[in-house]
């Protein structure tokens, strides 16, 4: 589930480092490498279904782009890493989808993670999908968890010839990290949304359920920073540092897309505020709405018990009781019962209770 | 809506980076450039409806001031990047009014966001109002979201004549920055009168209503901070990055400015921390209420029930009560009664009840 | 009022940086300048009514210590700047008294803003009065709000002879914030002893008007702190910065006052905290209370009501009662509402109710 | 007991530094030393009884892992100081197992100490146990409190002839820090897993023992950040210092260690904020069913206190009550009671309270 | 008291800086000096009552550790002053004993001041004691308000003639840091011991005694975070400033106590959230029992209420109640109200309320 907070990775701990175990869902699903091959003037686009089926392409000229759908297949991780050549501990991460976002710098070539997440409608909570790049000078690998994801645009602008820019694999590392960081935006959105009707809802009608929502957001919103936080650290750092990898131009687009990633902390944060200011809300209108209860009691116990006392006394047995003889004496009481239910009623219209 | 905490920004999702799409309300309003071109001696003043038709401005040795109300369409943005030679991902934040107070040095020009704020009567909200500069040699270009702004000051002293300073671009920046940066201290002013007032409210009559204000108010106080911290960033990074386009004297100004902010801040985080002392003031009023209440309701019960139980027993229909035929057992029993009541009301006195 | 958050400066807003318009509480007194000149044998003290008239002290060889009482005339201020050659935005900020403390440096002198503080018996609230100060070689310029201040100490020892050090204006400059930061320490102590004593009250003796005061005395400290924690890095600064007006000497008592500043925001943060934890102890105290006030409802509730119900039952007037007519029935019925009662309290005596 | 806070060290107070006093549990188990010494073709492995016999164990140049299960034994630590020539302070160290985790460089070792963290299914607690290594050129020696450790896939591959990497004594206190992060990572997800178990107990049963438990994981917490804390700053100073007994490759895996542990932190840190929303959530799922009770019991009174009056009145005794004559009255009674009540069942059903 | 928050220097503001005035408790006592003089084969022990009577140690080779028992007698201050030249800031420093622990560095001496603190039994509270140190080539002073002290283990090591180390005054000075900084940790067992006691209280008999000692030991820690924070500042520049009145070897022993420091805070961090968690547990439990309360009363009142509504129905005196006649209607109403009673029990076990 993606929704956990801890991943399991019990049968992990304990191996070398460098083990190459798969940590995160189970998957049976088949993995495909789709590979996009271009250059100024032509692009191909295919499917494959080995790592070693790509060994050419890296001796290429052209830009390639590949994308390996399922991180959960230990073999194909291994002969991609064996391939490309990748240090033992990067193999490992691969196949590890609870890392956190991070940066790493190896010769030859980086190594990004990021999160992409998903809202999923269904059971109303964020799914969070690990996206690792690898990135070297003519070539740009992507893997995720599974098929399905945010590159749509990305592939449609390359089909479409607009390749200018994208002729550098620096620039395409930039523009999914780009669409992933978009999506957070649609994400922030409509969970927005989804709070703001919950306030609108916690002034006209709170419910007992309204707390549980505001829970779940505050869940929702913790898993969120979580994924984000370090996005901030990794671009920062892929800005600055002096990696021949990374182009100055792109750099440009870096600090875009890290402005975005403040944006986005900055809204969770806000959003993150409002609900613990929606929390007191709703802990002072229960409390107000006690008050309210506890006021219609105590009217009531304040008006009835004394006229019952008094039909209690009226109500005893004594032989010598004088009063009980008389013919006025009955409206009198009434009208005495009257008097003391009209005199409490002003007391406490005065006290501001009715 | 101004007021919303995250602006949609869905059909923006997914395009290409430097994508020129408007992200903001709707607005059908035609865009005017109101252009101020002086130098020491002269100065015009005139409106242009189409970016193009300021080419000439750009050559000129005067100073121009290009003012264009309205971000929203698209072909007027991308007609003054092509006239400018600005980079796309400028051209696509002039379009965005999501943006994060920002400042990016480019090649020949600073990009500058700034948020204008302003209080609106009607809906008790403040307002957002994204205002773009873009600063190179003798061009000051900015361009806002609406008609209407905080500048009628500024351009009120360059008719006036009084343009020795105002004969830099730089410190044409500067003024309309302290400017929008004034404005924000008569926000605050009015915001700050507005909180003293229900501090006063809470301690002489509190009611749910004041729950919801202290509520509204932290909303606007997140929404204010949002818009303010970015800024002192920005200005600090302005003061002393060394960038030929801002001269020494102008830096004199912005410290005055950035001092502005940092205090602007201080205020702001004073008012949070009154709203949460307020909050935790009214909760206890509250309580102190319902005590008031549930003492009132323990009162009455205390002194009602034994009596009613007394009663009760002379009403039992027993044929053997003796007391029952004495002519002085009922006075002694609603004698009784009295001690009963007397000595619990003296009992609730020791006890600082009554 | 001292007391308000913000103060206005509407009227100041949109104007011209640099313009010249008095921000602050409202005054006509006359500005009076009081001049103490001193050099190691002589020293004369005299009252001037115009800055013009200090003309020649400016060229003169000995100390000259110039002070304002009253910033709230517009020429008198314009005449100083002209004569001491101040940047307009100095001049501007000597009129508005809403200013943050700060340390600015300019070609040849520096301009120092702090704020004194008082705490006023009448109201038991503490009155902020802005201090500027203008440093230059042997100059020293200071402007107050109101005559009166706390340098009565400082004067003595001038005319007092005790001059050896305070022939250097930088030092005389240092004696001034020394005494301002050690009138810090009275009010501190005067706050310090009355929350004292109210933590007493808070264990003795609660009442709802305890947290009002509590509320009042987090916000003298968000007033307090706001108005020392920029003092921290002013005189910071004061001491790192390598300015030529500052001698070696004098840093080393700078580095003095510095260390009382952190004293007392350390006892500033150190009082914060024990209010919240005041706040908390007087919540508890409420709800302690309230469930005292419940217990002695439920108890007597739980106790009469089944005697009454008892008293109720053989009230009725079935013909068929067989009991009603048995001589012992009335004291067994007694009896057992006496048994009834003692069960019961024994039942609260082992919940530890009674 | 692992489970104190702070741990006794009475005894030791006062004494001199670096005096040789055990502090910690009383233990009274044998010390042995288990060696593993090696090369890249053999591998010994044997337990002794005392440092002295690992003498020639030093000169060799095999690499050497001393294990010393029981650091409470204070002769055996002074002679394994005099061996190495440890420096007092280290030796000191050893026998205090209430270290923080710190890294400390001499001349020709590192002294590092860290936490093994272990859950305890019985007490239902974190037991700590402090792990002190020393790290010279071929020698890593480990200092445990107990015997039984995390060590045992280590020993493995040593056996397992994996040994290229562990062939350097770096790399070796590498993978035992690696072994004890992993360890962090089962703990957490044993203590995640039981959190979100008690989340969902909060939803749908929470019981006044759902409180112990979140104050028990919330100490934790406490206990686990206390712990992890300072080994992020420890593992960044390995990472960092130019040590020459710390190798480039090494410092690659000691980045990805160091990656474990802020992803620990942060995991740490996210269950205390959703422990902290727990509590909110627990407290107001409490005043929600106070309220619930609230209104049963104003619902009852407001119904049977008008009735019961009602029934009072018609109980009086008066002989002139005209209506107690007539056969309809009783009926037009009874009925006039169910028209009350049917009254208040819409009135409470209008307000939401049925 | 050593208990008060701020300590009154009521009669120093306003006066020279470098006035000598003593600051702190009265006192009375007689000052004595206690002189230890040692170099590596002879030590002598001896009392003096005035400064001036140390002149010749100043010049002796041997190390000299002076200890001044009170520092309420300016003449002494001024005369130890006078002898070592000391700076009049340290004079007045020295009589101050509000001082915050600081470093301050001065030409040929260092001057140190740190808290001591000590739990007294008989008030439950801490008691602080400020020493001073003075430090300079082969001279160490101390300066502390009261006899008695922390420092009869480094006597007693100094009489044994272990002085090796000792025979440099920065470890001389480091070895009374070091004894100040291991009875912090005594402070905190006891503490901590007392805290955990209160844990258990809490959990098994909560009282309204309970939170006072809460709100007591968040005040002692709140005092000890004031006095331990600043020391680690201090031990950190002493560290790493390049003064060469502090060995390299000292060093290596100031980083243990640089260690310890950071681990005291720690854990009154540590401490300090517990007290917060403890505080949430014990307002929860008060809740838990107000909801108890609540529960009992309405079960009674529920229970009863229908009852006695019943019985004051045939308590009416309408002459044709059919029902009363029939010589099996009390029995059936009896019944009637046990099946009532019996529907509301199971009613109220089916809610979990029994």
């Amino acid at each position: 589930m993606a929704h956990k907070l801890v991943i399991k990775r019990g049968k992990k701990a304990g191996a070398a480092p460098g083990t190459l175990v798969h940590v995160g869902e189970h998957n049976n699903a088949e993995v495909t490498l789709q590979v996009i091959d271009y250059d100024q003037h032509h692009l191909r686009e295919f499917e494959l279904h080995h790592p070693d089926d790509c060994a050419d392409l890296l001796t290429s000229d052209s830009i390639s782009w590949i994308n390996l759908n399922g991180s959960h297949q230990v073999p194909i991780i291994e002969s991609l890493g064996k391939l490309l050549q990748l240090h033992p501990l990067v193999m490992e991460d691969l196949l590890n989808t609870d890392q956190r976002p991070k940066l790493e710098a190896y010769d030859g070539y980086l190594y990004i993670v990021v999160k992409m997440l998903q809202f999923c409608d269904k059971t109303q909570e964020i799914r969070t999908e690990q996206l690792s790049l690898i990135l070297s000078d003519r070539l740009l690998i992507s893997v995720q968890e599974h098929p399905g994801d945010v590159f749509n645009g990305v592939r449609e602008r390359l089909r479409n010839g607009r390749r200018q820019r994208l002729l550098q694999a620096d620039y395409l590392a930039y523009t999914l990290i780009d669409a992933v960081v978009d999506h957070y935006f649609l994400l922030l959105e409509s969970l927005s949304d989804q709070i703001e009707a919950l306030e609108g809802e916690l002034v006209t009608q709170p419910t007992p359920n309204t707390l549980s929502k505001i829970h779940h957001f505050k869940r929702e919103m913790l898993l969120l920073r979580k994924a984000v936080w370090p996005l901030r650290e990794l671009l920062s750092r892929l800005m600055r540092d002096e990696n021949p990898l990374i182009g100055d131009e792109t750099r440009l687009y870096l600090r875009d897309v890290y402005d975005h990633t403040i944006h986005i902390l900055d809204t969770i944060e806000t959003l993150r505020e409002l609900l613990v200011s929606m929390l007191d809300l709703y802990l002072s209108s229960i409390n107000n709405r006690m008050n309210d209860v506890m006021k219609t009691l105590t009217l009531i116990a304040t008006i009835f018990m004394p006229l019952t006392f008094i039909a209690g006394v009226y109500g005893m047995n004594f032989e010598f009781m004088p009063e009980l003889g008389y013919p006025w004496a009955y409206p009198a009481v009434i009208g005495f019962m009257l008097i003391v239910t009209l005199g409490l009623v002003l007391y406490f219209r005065r006290r501001h209770w009715l």
